[in-house]
């Protein structure tokens, strides 16, 4: 048909999207081009199979977009600079990777000249908000479809529109909905659409199976991980990909977060998240002993809007690249190690060794008289330090008695 | 003598304010008015051999300022409004304390017309500008006199001095230097004066006891910590105390902050605050369910500069007043309990329940579909949401093009 | 008829409302109950105008509410205490009101217990968010029905459905679209929709008259006008009323902003606020001399926020009752005079006198010594305060060297 | 000699720094090498003049260092990008220009290897602080030495030691103490020792001679000034001084300033700044339709801080560096030309036109319907940005029930 409607739609093989890649093809006649991608969490064999499905479940063309790489250049570095944890706590794991896989889809639409492109997530989550806003960024032209979203079908009924296509697999219904991804796996479950409980070990993916202590030997420089003990990486991937396996049998970064969705209700869930917490917890004390006073204030603040903004799918305002250039400018000296202890469920940052560190001895220790400065020197900061409240108490006085 | 100078003086009992206090009394000549603060570290049998010795060194008078539950009042509650930790790390434990012993000690000064004031702070670190300018501040016209700054004495000086006075004690030269208060024990050693080493479990003075796991419920009113397990406290520093002797047999709370000092040099110390860190996290876990989003984020910012002012010793600037008043504002929902799972050398988060709690089931679930809104309100919201980022990359690309 | 649908309309008197009037009571058959809110900008002979043409088009019933002074206490008086100026040009003047009218409507409709709740804003605007976010908030469960948004009508269209209901009044087109409220006036016109255009002084519906200079002084009390000259105010809506009659025949406060609208396009609009800018300035100088340095930065950042959250109809979110709570403590001291000179388009800000004015000669003037400090305690000052940065420099060629 | 101390003194000519010539050289015994750092603000005469002045009183060497291109690249440019008026007022004239000298004399000092080095503030202002800490973290090695805070001198002092070594000049006593300069002229006098007092007309150095009104078009690229009306430059300066001289005749720029001195006490200085106050507003409203919300929030933000840093003298902190690359990331789009008009004492600012402006007509304007998104659009925004504060008034509702 020549005026067939080219779509393209983000497919993961699950439930929704393959109904999806029904519903657009067969009852709304569109030529359905599936998206698969790869922010490095799958494996060669998993991708060989999502694609054999795609094409089973007859799409027109199957595409697999792997940017492992340029997730983490574009986006897991700088989380990384600004040591990013939403509420003090969440990696954001989630969050980052869906709007890269949202942005590479919205991409590839572009390149093939889709005039509609479509995501499977229900009306109810971050996920729609996050696909929804970088599809109309990029291709602000194409037509958003959203057949989950809009029928707001049911399990069973999706599963019964499939096998009156002719498709009959077993559609796996886990009891916690995991997604597992290079900057951490999130978890969620009955416990976390309440308040009250809490995830039990077994709703982790990977358990824990080792006891005692470790110590490991964290290489920044400046602010990527470019080695982990004796083994340099090139790319920094492989180094988080190396860290995750010495930390995640400890059952090390299993947390709960509650935060804000984009919809502006709250939202519950569990994450195993070892690497970057212990990454990003790493690289906030070499910043201590590396960075300024005032370097670190600034740097938090911003980082703490870099995250939020990130959460909720504005990735591509223009003040995320403006914050990413002061976030690299204040690299420039944070590189050293970082030994870490590695024991069951928690880890303990021992020390550093830089050469940028500021608490040199070139002048005195803290706790020691030195020679750079004089007791009177400190008294006299204390005293011009002190004037304004003192000028403000004197003053108050004063007119209090008028 | 009626001339004489009438001196207050910061006293703990210790060898450099013992040195003081003969100092200032025979080799100066001044009447001198010994002051102990106590916020909350003290038993009273330590109390009344401090107040021996003083009277045996031979002070005019000698006066206990009990402060522990102004020092709640009017600092750890804020604390705990405000979550603060300063780095995301040290609860400020000696900071803020000092700052309480620095004022009552200069209000005890104001209240008995002293003309002079002295600490036995040295020349290298944070205390002696919290003394300087909480003096200044409330006593502006007195003398601040600070002898072991001024004349840098070792220690065997000052013994010498002592024992040339007839004073012969044995002064206890322990390894590490420890400073145990109602908010937190901070604790100095050889490994603290460099960056890569930690300090060995003797350091910490209360050891380990207990392995296994407990659960402990953590009852909150406005912010305030009121109960724990099934015990109410009307005064919040009981509960703080009931909590501490819960968690500290786990070796909860321990670990090394390397900040940037009033003077500007890094500092390195470490703490043990089983308590403060887990009343605070279980406090910014129910706000995470009972603040908006937009509460959530200017109370952190607003917090941690509250926090590094009080560190500086700029307690008494008007801002923090203000700030405060915001803190009270922000705590009318924060009312509820939190669960929380005391293990070894950690613990975690499990759970709350509060009226208050945003993350209702009234208008539907996370990640459930509800009635108050459509999939249709999310597309509208989204692509309104985006409309400026949209509005930039196609002006951008237009402009390019010229 | 017992099941006609009760709707409360947010009635102007103008075209778009009077459409509504007659839309929704008769092609929708339900009953219309108008609701005029004045807040501060309507004379009684209007507003007995407006409801008598209310009653003409057929209301079952309608209501003039009077909150202007409500206004003033809720909002205008934090503008002032926060010096609130949107990018530093535009006091909020339409912001403002606009969402005191709107949550007036949605009080009104819900103490008569009105099922649905109506406005006549297009979809172009700030104003249809405003309404509609107060709408939802105050009455989630009433339906909100907005006929001219939803129709896309043109002004003839309007005129003719009118007509074609026996309504045939002189509906006047100005070229200049005004809206006169306490707190400014707004002006928009074929030179607003474009950046390059500025309107021209006939635009403004006031006319500049005067010439000369003249001196005025504005008494704050704890942030608020309570006199201007020699007259006296208990209620600072007089003093502000008094003020623009002084300032108004001048041409003053007359600006264009370019601003981000709530759907995310940038909008451009006139105004004229002669009174709104002078009482913002002399606050300010007022405070520059009241409060210290902090206090001033954390307004300033905080109102900031409070500014662009109330443009955008959060009003209501409860972080702005904890911004009123810091902004209010932050007045206790900002009591004094302001003399300000008027002149042609312009204003200068003379002098303030205030019994807290912090530039006090207790201790020494700026630019004379003192007796407080001394050369030498400046010195210590300037050699603490440069201590990190000058370790800093040294660590760093240290670095570089190796 | 052999061991004769090496001092670099900064040196301007006036009576203060004579003195400091004389009483180094002749009381001290040291070499006196003079340097006068332009900053932009002297003519080549008057350059030569005192450089003779220099030699006359016997310095050893004397040095002009030529900044005014560095001035603008390291630090005015920054205050430009970032719209930098302290307390929303002043362009930081003179604080901006005092640190380049400060700065300068410092690299001078460290290139001949001085092993002292001199100023001539006294013991009151803001400049000693800026002296001092320059000084200190780029010679920290060197001695810094202040002979007229040290001995509190007068002026009538000063005149007869110079009289006595021989120096009998005319030692202007102006009645205003006047510092001109590039970025603006500060102007001092009786009545700024007061809050109350306005400085006269004929305070300051230039006279109003223009009426009537004229319009300038400023051209900037990517944030920099680059033409005026029909004038290119490719230096900035030049494009700056160009404005100056078109618009100080009108009297534009005419100000006071009451701010926070280093030390902490208030200090009010008059100020002439009429380039520097057009281009800051201007590019500010070319920002206003290039750059996104928040892009403008942060800068805002960043730029407040970046004010206050380098008027307190800590324009080395490298956060400044880090801050200067977010601030040039964000001016990528800043280009366009910006139409004011000149009047009597004052400018405005009437519209601008850049490729770049977001209130594009591509997808509708302000105040119009538009085809890129629809009515519906918006009220799903406006449900969905409402969702929090409604189920926080719901919640709160039901809570206080029960």
């Amino acid at each position: 048909m020549a005026d067939q409607k080219k779509v393209v739609l983000a497919y993961s093989g699950g439930l929704d999207t393959s109904f999806c890649v029904k519903y657009l093809g067969e009852e709304k006649g569109m030529e359905v081009h599936s998206v698969l991608v790869d922010t490095g969490g799958f494996s060669d064999e998993e991708i060989a199979d999502i694609e054999k499905k795609a094409y089973e479940l007859g799409v027109k063309s199957h595409y697999t977009s792997r940017v492992a790489d340029k997730y983490y250049n574009d986006c897991i570095k700088y989380l990384i600079f600004g040591n990013v944890l939403k509420n003090n706590t969440y990696p954001l794991s989630v969050s980052a990777e869906r709007i890269f896989q949202a942005v590479a889809v919205a991409e590839y639409a572009k390149s093939i000249g889709a005039t509609a492109i479509a995501h499977g997530s229900t009306g109810a989550g971050n996920d729609q908000v996050r696909f929804d806003m970088a599809f109309r960024t990029i291709v602000p032209d194409a037509e958003i479809i959203t057949p989950i979203r809009d029928m707001k079908l049911s399990r069973d009924a999706e599963i019964e529109f499939l096998k009156s296509k002719g498709v009959d697999r077993e559609w796996h219904k886990a009891a916690y909905s995991i997604n597992q991804g290079l900057w951490g796996t999130s978890v969620g479950g009955k416990e976390t659409l309440n308040s009250y409980d809490n995830l039990p070990e077994s709703a982790f993916p990977v358990q824990k199976t080792k006891d005692g202590e470790e110590e490991v030997i964290l290489h920044f420089e400046k602010g990527e991980l470019k080695g982990v003990n004796n083994e340099k990486f090139d790319n920094p991937v492989d180094a988080i990909r190396k860290l995750h396996l010495l930390a995640s049998p400890y059952g090390i970064g299993r947390d709960t977060h509650v935060g804000d969705t984009i919809i502006g209700i709250k939202g519950r869930v569990g994450f195993e998240a070892a690497a970057p917490l212990i990454i990003i917890k790493a690289h906030h004390l070499l910043e201590k002993h590396t960075l300024t006073k005032w370097q670190q204030y600034w740097k938090q603040n911003v980082a703490e809007w870099y995250g939020i903004q990130l959460h909720e799918g504005q990735f591509n305002d223009p003040v995320m690249r403006d914050m990413e250039a002061m976030f690299t400018s204040m690299q420039a000296h944070v590189t050293g190690l970082v030994r870490v202890r590695l024991a069951s469920y928690r880890f303990d940052l021992l020390g550093v060794k830089s050469d940028y560190d500021l608490m040199s001895d070139v002048f005195g220790s803290y706790g020691e008289m030195n020679n750079a400065w004089s007791g009177d020197d400190v008294r006299g900061f204390s005293k011009i330090a002190s004037n304004q409240v003192m000028i403000y108490e004197k003053v108050k006085e004063l007119a209090e008695k008028k």
